[in-house]
């Protein structure tokens, strides 16, 4: 294993339970793209200094709810952001203020992927200090 | 509740038989996204002159099938363009014109879409008054 | 030429002033793309019954905003609207409606390249009944 | 039936067991949509000389796995592209390859819509005398 | 003016030095839209509380970049965060983060199109304190 | 320098006149892009065995034709093909072949962007031994 590998798996570690979501669907048609997703995607880029892992979190799930069709990363995504403390509200506040870029459909359908994140944690409702308008 | 909430509220009625499609997933976790569905997607944009309600159903159909990952909000508006008054056959007419630019693969996820609501109401097979080549 | 072709050819000659816009570009490159634009776009979906020629402009321009990178087919249909004498106004509607599907960033620049048509053509400013809030 | 159609059929059969999968589900609804499928996307491009048919496989899975949301269409060329001779392993080249310009999100749900086709053709593991880097 | 409009114009009035570079190209085709941009995108969107304004450019330009045909718009929230104080290379750092999502392609035209906005304020080159590999 | 951005460096050098196109642009602002692009999209990926280095290039073309709104990676993956010794009839076909699941209006665009490409090599007209139907 290189060195991106291991620092790739230790930043997924500290992100996810367990990285097995990431290796094991994949472990027997295509091991060189979970490799390649430990190597580049977190040993190379989520490792980089400049931006705090939340925060780092917080940009993925704006990039992922801009691409719309991918629902499993999201939710991989926002489980990662609540493990490493991020608030619930905070996810939705950024679905929220993506809001205008991204158009309705998509949000709606990301932040009732991201009430599955939530309910399975007993997470709900999502405390709200937001005026109500 | 605002005006714009009212009225867009109105307008939601006047399209799906119950608005709790939309406010009720979202209820404990982010009711200002329902709050602006209504105030801003259908108070301000939907209840505007200058286009009849059954055409901005078409449409939006339009705008739904080309960005090809909101199967939820296809079936809405297209129940919404039923309970308008719009035939089964113009929804359909709708995709097919609209194939040259979404392309097959997402036209054919969106007339099976469509096909799941014709279906719970009955109304397969969809007379089709059309030319067989 | 196949009798698609030729009523494709003619569906183009009521939209555009000369058809030249869409053969000449790919005549030494790729002449069946423009055949297949006459004969399967036109000849085969725009020439269906079912919608109104009016209506099918909008509808193009709707998916086209929606796909959002596509600015000289868009330029080019909401020419042929205007041949076909759909009003400048309902154009522009057309895409507000679409603007909570397909968000600001798409919806504004698609109102940049419809600005452009309707510069070329003296159509600003835009006759605007609309309540202003 | 035209010569396209039946050229288009001819082409679908090579592909697939059965070309029901791509007329029934429309044969209610928009029997002139699978018509289209058969006369243009197989009957016109599809059987264009200049590209061997795996090869066209390999590309549409390409064009196909960058569109991300259209996950039926991959399960049926990818099963197409097995019943044309080409190796389990390419396929997943061809996704690899792609990872690029197409992102992880989008690559790693392709490559598991690809391992549902593979699974049920006892086709795993996929043999892979690819380096570990 | 609504207290809507005049919080989302203090709102782009703190991001950009002057916010006729929004409402100017429309003023004369759909000023309802640009009323819209102040009113929903800043008013009600991003003057929510719960994300400081600095994140909020940051999860703009990943949802850009992930949308990837807003060349324009990004520009606009890329020089808004600059004048926020946002520094340069977190702005890059943003974009190399969203990579592993974007793909390479977008991610390399969006730091094409920031990199305009740095070579306009004489930013260039980025201080990098990263490692090089 | 690594042995993957020397092996990507290899690669980009037999598919590009100069590799300047991709370090020069984002050097005094990214950097690390560029090194990624030699390293894994190059290194990694590109110089994986069980794909011909012509066919990877047609893939890549496939799909960046999909994502539509990326010309400048489009051209310059289409000189790489013509370097790899691809005839341009035969990168047109791909275009052609990917129309049904692209649509038309990014086809066109695309056709354009490697007409371009072609023109400033002289290769107009590209001989065409295709059927006109």
């Amino acid at each position: 294993m290189s060195d991106r590998f291991e620092r790739g798996l230790a930043a997924i570690d500290r992100l996810a339970a367990d990285h097995a979501a990431i290796f094991d669907p994949v472990a027997d048609i295509a091991p060189d793209l979970s490799r390649y997703v430990a190597e580049f995607a977190f040993g190379d880029l989520y490792t980089r200094p400049g931006l705090e892992p939340p925060h780092r979190q917080l940009l993925t799930i704006a990039a992922l709810a801009a691409l719309g069709d991918v629902r499993p990363q999201l939710k991989f995504h926002v489980a990662g952001a609540l493990n490493l403390g991020v608030e619930p509200a905070t996810i939705v506040e950024t679905l929220l203020h993506c809001l205008a870029y991204v158009g309705f459909p998509r949000t709606v359908n990301a932040v009732g992927a991201v009430r599955e994140v939530f309910a399975a944690r007993g997470l709900l409702p999502v405390g709200d200090q937001r005026p109500t308008a």
